[in-house]
């Protein structure tokens, strides 16, 4: 790890070594703008890196002057930090400030917040004037008082604050509700807030609803994880203990509350300038946070408490913000559809596309979506933990050391590992490439068995020594003991079983979702892969498995980290929150335990394709 | 006092004789059931009284059987309580229950309450129907899953109340939302409470939703008092303490927490199966208990927070019922004209009248309605507690002991007290009578002043011997030392000052808001008089002081307490709540204090009219 801080905001923080100082800000709550995207095109993210730094990239020669090289001005989008380093952000960098939406797909839309402010100047009462003040209000906003919600703290407040302000003042609505009446110079006056609760990780997003710009944000690990890291375990810890549930929900609200502190610390706004939450999740981390008891997402026929898109308010949901704020949570589709695949579905605008369409987010849990350009097809399979690390020999998270490529080059292995650091063990990108190096090389026959003695014999030695053991005992020495201080990686004939249950059902849930929509699985046009899943994988690996249908390379698209997107547009547009609500009630739920011919479409889609 | 039981429900208590069987019950929170309005008109309102009660009417003898009179039986609204009594009160008479509100004139409001429970047979989930929990309901009810509001704790309960009733359950709306799911077979299911908060006196009703029956009620005296009497000192209790809003918020709300217990037991019911309530009261009332800031009501130029009708959830007004329920507050309309006021106008349905009517409610405060056939005027105006007996020598509140009726008869005076009990003052109704009659016989002349000694030799001689003093100290002795073991009774020139300043206020009201709306007190067709003060009072006294506009007896109409009926038709009727609203939208407030003609009037309207 190396140790980065910012300056003037003073953020700071160990990152792993590698990652781009626009990642590293990011990751620590800072906001850099990017108008490209991070692509290296604008030219706009210029930050001052003195050490510790990759040198000048083709996209930095070509966008900055030489006194700025000379002066240690880098592109925050290229420069990669390779040490501890000091980084200055100029203020137009920081104040045109923060792209709020990663990649393009999205990053067009609309601000139509739920929230605004209002300047409003009003006439001083009289005696020839005896409007109540929440009518003076209302006719201020143009409002029928008649018809004009308020907010009962809003209006309990209002007598003092209209006349220590001399009645001119700002009005905040919340929808159709008058939230406050503050004073008329407060900055930020409208803070929103985005929260993606992960199973594993949770991220708050803090924006100005006045500017629709990312201000601040915050993450941590999920502390559900002490009553189990998957989400099984966490619904049987609801069953099994009295204040199961309402412990669940505590945890989570408090990180969020603690989450949110630091995020208004870093803008110096206050709690009570946020005035509306959105929030995503899949449906269990959803029932969690809303206080809805999860125990009968987990037992046939999987039923969930709600679907709905839910406005509550900010008391109901425990959320330390504006008491008359209000959470809105983004809708799920079934017990393990959530909003996040709600998320993938709004952000990739998939339901848009004219062609038929596939989308996958493969976490423990894999969800499949399919648009036939008439229907939308959603459903979900017990991918298992393979493609994550787990049940896998040597499997490991996604950190430091974590063999994520791996690759055959002339008859022999190769590999990369995150960080450049001393293999010890393999990520999931890392088991997508070992399983599809496995089979290019014959190692593994399409049936997932490996190569025996024999046939062996015809691979190449670099492949051939590798293997080793008997039948299912039978494995392939990824890292030999003798090259690596922290010991041999082996790929074992279990492990291929693993990965191969778990694409079986991922490719078995594709079949039966193309056989109910009546298209065959050639005619899936585009392939979109959500997620971490779709950042890290090689594509060509996940096509060389079978996992998904044959569709040429450039038609596989990554849509990034669709769930935190998703609650991001919700929070910035009224009208997403609609096509949300839209897109769960057109979304079909398939259940795959129903139906019949999923048990021998699972069969067939274990095995792997024959070597084209 | 005599000691009062009824059976089987045990309510008992002591109360004055004289009343009917019906008022005694309906003191005592229990309900029988009077269709005709309680005047012997349709012998409903059976029940079996062995002794203690005067003799059968000639309405009892036509509407009852011999066998029934031989047996006791009775009609409540009949049979008048003069000795302790057991009345025991037949089911059919008990069940059928209760007439809402004591007047024809607003007995035939129809039952359309916003709560409503509803019976839900649900098919029980399967792989095949997986509806979530909230969309089974959802389509029970008849509703889009999307457009169906549901309270929050209603859905944390869901799947556990739908599990454990086999998916047989009542679910319980509150307007649109979807307040409780609860087991099949609760009863009574659905409670309201109507609240009438008075500056002295608090009364709960509390009503049985689906049948519009009057169930219990529960009343106390307004915990404020001990912060002032009237409602200035206790603004400027408000104003003086730091926590003086919320002290003054507590008292109310924890009264009414408390009546409402009492009231629920009285039924064996739960706060929970109460899902709304209704409040009502004067502007001041109604702000302390939102918890809004009077202050400014009670200083130029007079600025409510809001007139607005407002709902609030249960738990924003502290209500300790189901905490899905709503509070709904009548609407007021200035300063100085409450929700009272909006009961009188709701109640009366004076808008509806073709011709001019004028309607006044008088306390400390008094409130005057003029319905020009056209316009709607409405005004306060400080009458001063003079006619309820404050700043009067001898003046004392409606209670035993108190002279309720003064009479001249035969050149003599003749008085009645409350309970027929040894004189201790004069109260309200006694003060208008002792005017009159002091006008009458010509012992004060129109201008207010005693008759000197000479003009007393022109009176009676039962009257000049009770006139003593000089002056401003004359006065006149309507109780002797000797006639009354707690001592002399009179009544002074400085109290008919008091009586003049208080009646000139608000005949001064009455003539400005006729000249407002341009027509002449003599095109009035009707008077109403709410409250108390419309109960009690003499209406011949009221005319002969001046108080009204000439007008003949019979259209002179009391509309008993308007402000707690108020709050009842709009518990058990949405169609009334919306009349409420229109009506304060239409009201128009004259603001006398604004007014440069009011002097004048004032000054003119002191005289008392001559002799006719």
């Amino acid at each position: 790890m190396i140790r980065v801080s910012f300056k003037p905001g003073g953020q700071s923080g160990e990152v792993e070594p590698g990652l781009t100082v626009l990642d590293v800000a990011e990751s620590l709550g800072l906001s850099i703008t990017a108008p490209c995207g991070g692509r290296g095109r604008c030219g706009r993210c210029r930050v001052i890196v003195n050490r510790g730094c990759t040198p000048p990239t083709q996209a930095e020669r070509d966008l900055l002057t030489g006194v700025e090289l000379r002066n240690g001005v880098r592109l925050a989008c290229e420069a990669r930090l390779m040490d501890d380093a000091q980084i200055i952000v100029p203020s137009d960098s920081r104040t045109v400030g923060g792209k709020i939406l990663a990649e393009d797909s999205w990053r067009h839309i609309k601000l139509s917040p739920n929230v605004h402010g209002h300047r409003l100047e009003l006439p001083e009462p009289s005696l020839e004037d005896q409007r109540s003040d929440a009518e003076r209000v209302a006719d201020g906003l143009g409002a029928r008082v008649e018809e004009l919600r308020i907010d009962h703290a809003a209006l309990a407040e209002m007598p003092a604050v209209l006349r220590d302000n001399d009645f001119s003042v700002r009005a905040i609505m919340v929808g159709d509700v008058l939230a406050a009446v503050r004073p008329p110079n407060e900055e930020p006056c409208c803070l929103g807030a985005a929260i993606d609760i992960g199973t594993t990780t949770v991220v708050t997003y803090l924006v100005d609803l006045q500017t629709g710009e990312r201000v601040a944000t915050a993450s941590d690990h999920n502390p559900q994880a002490r009553h189990g890291h998957d989400l099984i375990s966490r619904i049987e810890y609801v069953q099994s203990a009295h204040t199961g549930l309402d412990d669940m929900r505590g945890l989570i609200v408090d990180l969020i509350n603690r989450l949110l502190g630091e995020a208004v610390d870093q803008v110096g706004a206050r709690r009570r300038d946020i005035y509306e939450a959105t929030v995503v999740g899949n449906t269990c981390m959803h029932h969690l946070f809303l206080g809805l008891d999860p125990r009968n997402l987990a037992r046939a026929p999987y039923i969930p408490v709600t679907t709905q898109p839910m406005t509550i308010s900010a008391e109901e949901a425990g959320l330390a913000i504006n008491r008359a704020g209000s959470v809105y949570c983004l809708p799920v589709i079934a017990g393990f559809v959530g909003a996040d695949t709600v998320g993938v579905l709004l952000v990739s605008r998939m339901t848009d596309r004219e062609r038929p369409t596939l989308a996958i987010d493969i976490g423990t849990n894999g969800e499949v979506m399919l648009w036939s350009g008439e229907r939308l097809l959603v459903t979900s399979c017990a991918a298992g933990p393979a493609f994550e690390g787990g049940e896998i020999s040597n499997g490991v998270r996604a950190a430091e050391g974590a063999i994520e490529r791996v690759w055959l080059r002339d008859g022999s292995i190769g590999y990369a590992t995150i960080g450049r650091a001393r293999p010890n063990g393999i990520c999931g990108s890392g088991i997508f490439d070992t399983v599809a190096t496995l089979l290019d090389s014959r190692a593994v026959d399409a049936t997932g068995r490996f190569a025996d003695e024999q046939a062996a014999r015809a691979l190449p030695e670099g492949i051939a020594s590798r293997l080793r053991g008997q039948g299912s005992a039978r494995e392939f020495v990824l890292v030999a003991a003798a090259d690596n201080g922290s010991g041999e990686i082996a790929f074992t004939q279990k492990d291929v079983r693993e990965v191969q249950l778990a694409k079986g059902a991922v490719r078995a849930a594709v079949e039966l979702l193309c056989s109910e929509a009546g298209i065959g699985t050639d005619e899936v046009h585009e392939v979109l892969l959500a997620g971490a899943f779709g950042n890290y994988i090689d594509r060509r690996s996940a096509l060389r498995m079978g996992l998904l249908p044959e569709i040429p390379l450039e038609r596989i698209e990554g849509v990034g980290n669709a769930a935190g997107a998703g609650a991001l547009v919700a929070l910035i547009s009224t009208q997403e929150r609609r096509r949300a609500a839209e897109i769960v009630s057109r979304a079909e739920h398939v259940e795959l335990m129903a139906n019949p011919q999923f048990q021998m479409a699972f069969a067939d889609s274990m095995v792997f394709p024959e070597m084209t």
